[in-house]
């Protein structure tokens, strides 16, 4: 009988995607009529590979352990099956591994592309007389899947960023007579602005850090960008910026890409936050520090939002809950319910709904000058980042679990994958 | 009589240079022959100016929430007094507004400059038969000052160093197979390796990370460095590197300098960790990805270090006591005690023997092949990073209080501060 459940990780990681795989397999090891959970290593690419890890070799006390965990437990991968026209050769290996291990469900953790492949997979197992059924976990630090309040993983993201921009706003202030005048912190999101604008939670008052956030939603421009740097300074003494990586002028050009290059003469990947230290420099004379958060930000298990684990444990139980209920083809999503105090509650949306989808932020959570966020935006990002969580410490550093990750037997023959 | 201190915070601010304020204050409310704390505004210019922060106006409340409070709350500078016979003026006008103030005691809070200063105030206020009463506090997260166990504010950046390394590791790890297959982490320490050695807290078996930490005490070797980074991928299936800001070649030239121009030819400040991330670029080819901490690393009150937390506060204590006791030109340092577990306690030194001098790592700190640390350094920095002292939250955001600093009345002419 296939009720194994395949599930696999996909994209890049974050400080909850692993609360999600521990809600998914608690919640399996409950539901009598399901078989075990089944984890692709290093994420879909496991499935094809035929390297399938068997998690019910491990403890119940390393699958609690990654509910505080950061990071792929089991790895994940940036792989995007094409079309099924492109890519038939692979979804029918997915079928046939699935089939040879008895795997009747797939849960699939990621973005919009991994909810995309998802729906194909139950359509083309279907055709090929294996049905599966495919439910879709949302996962990305982008926050940019439609339907759902929000993405698990984002508000984790949010809290450390925050966090980051309200005490390094501090220690500039303190300084800023004497040393450095401007303060640059470069965080993530290379189509969307919602990681950059969850800095401007920590501003508390008018004259109060980030005085700018650039946002990819809004054109650069320099000219007033370097006017604003200044203006502030005037004003209050410093300025402290937080800079979407995907910060871009008006012809799509990504700012990062501007001033630095190496010795070779190439442009230098990454690096919004330098470039715009450059410019400053350039016009103002000012002294400058910057900072990028990189994986920092999306690993920062140790300031986790309570919020956005709670989410991501819930969203994986019930896909495994909308397994065992036969529902097919659907992601778990997050309902905000109306009130003034943050309520939510699980409901559902059909993968072809959601799959290649990409939620931007509304011109109406973004300040009239474009260097800033609405209130309405405040009210929308202000209890994703509620509540701590902190994992476990021992001499000084969090416990996290590394699971067994035993590999099942292989049964089938080698498959290449691209 | 003059029995008001004056306390005043000095160079790159910490995440619990404000407990050590705490404990000043709190220590110094306490004792019945001394008067109030009077803070100098933006450090010792606030002196010089005649800018002076009453202290006795805060609430006992908010001088408790210094504690966990990061930066400096009352301001500090980059302002360095040079001898006597070059800054004469500036000796004597300290003097002057000491006198003013009735302030007989002079509590300095920073890094070697400062006790530096420290011991030329006491010197020089008693050859103009208006002795002040100097005690140096230990400060810098550099952990360069001699004799002292440690320096507060070191234990918190080396924990929030470590602690990053961790999550950013096992990030790393879960998609090193399709994904980035270097982490580069880039941390302060312009001079000492201190900073960047907690990272290797992060490292509990042979293969896990870091797997590179450059010191600026290791000539850096691009040709070794680069077969390291191979032979680790090789190994591993990945590599993270911690490296120092101030990581250097034989000759003394920073590798921050080595690769990256601007648009206009200059070479770009900063930026050990993209120099890096281009020579294994251009070498290997791998897939990198870096981050640079900057002050997000110093400002983390939210990940500090217990401990840190407690002898901040008890350097800030004690150096109230000394001044109460009658001592003079001395600093009150941590003593590390014998036995397995760590225990300290608040020693002393005089400040002719702490100025000036920068403590190194130990060359038997750092591993053989000089891209780790060895177990004593652990065994020393171990302890450091022990034990948790999360501040209050509220809204999924640090409650950090912000003093009122209302300034004392001028009583002399205005002095140009150079």
């Amino acid at each position: 009988m296939a009720n194994n459940i395949f599930y696999a990780q996909s994209g890049g990681v974050t400080a909850v995607i692993n609360a999600t795989a521990c809600g998914v397999i608690e919640a399996a090891r409950k539901e009598r009529k399901l078989g075990k959970v089944i984890a692709g290593r290093n994420g879909i690419i496991g499935a094809l590979s035929e390297e399938l890890i068997d998690t019910s070799q491990e403890s119940k006390k390393t699958i609690a352990g990654l509910r505080y965990t950061p990071s792929g437990a089991f790895g994940s991968c940036r792989y995007k099956l094409k079309s099924i026209e492109e890519s038939r050769a692979e979804y029918e290996r997915l079928v046939e591994v699935f089939e040879a291990h008895d795997i009747g469900y797939f849960l699939y953790n990621g973005g919009g592309d991994s909810q995309d492949t998802a729906h194909k997979v139950s359509q083309i197992s279907a055709e090929m007389g294996f049905p599966i059924t495919c439910i879709g976990i949302p996962k990305t630090v982008d926050n940019d899947l439609p339907l759902t309040d929000n993405c698990p993983g984002f508000g984790s993201v949010a809290k450390f960023v925050a966090v980051s921009t309200l005490e390094a706003g501090l220690d500039v202030a303190s300084m800023a007579e004497t040393s450095t005048k401007v303060f640059v912190l470069e965080v993530m999101g290379r189509h969307a602005g919602w990681i950059a604008a969850a800095a401007g939670l920590a501003k508390d008052e008018r004259n109060s850090p980030p005085h700018i956030i650039l946002f990819p939603e809004v054109a650069f421009d320099t000219r007033k960008f370097l006017r604003k740097v200044k203006d502030t300074v005037d004003r209050v003494g410093y300025c402290v910026i937080v800079a979407s990586e995907g910060a871009q002028y008006k012809d799509g050009t990504f700012v990062a890409d501007a001033g630095i290059k190496d010795a070779f003469g190439h442009t230098q990947l990454g690096g919004v936050a330098p470039s715009l230290v450059d410019f400053i420099k350039q016009q103002h004379g000012y002294k400058c520090h910057w900072s990028v958060a990189d994986y920092l930000q999306r690993a920062a298990r140790h300031i986790a939002s309570a919020t956005d684990v709670e989410q991501a444990y819930a969203v994986g139980r019930a896909a495994v809950e909308f397994a065992a209920a036969g529902k097919n083809a659907v992601m778990p999503i997050i309902i905000r319910q109306k009130g003034d105090r943050y309520r939510w509650k699980i409901g559902e949306a059909p993968l072809e709904n959601v799959a290649n989808v990409e939620r931007k932020m509304p011109r109406s959570y973004i300040s009239k000058d474009g260097y800033g966020i609405s209130s309405r935006c405040r009210n929308y990002l202000s209890p994703l980042i509620g509540g701590e969580d902190f994992p476990p410490f021992k001499n000084g550093l969090p416990v996290y679990v590394r699971p067994k990750n035993k590999l099942l037997r292989k049964k089938l023959p080698v498959f290449e994958v691209q």
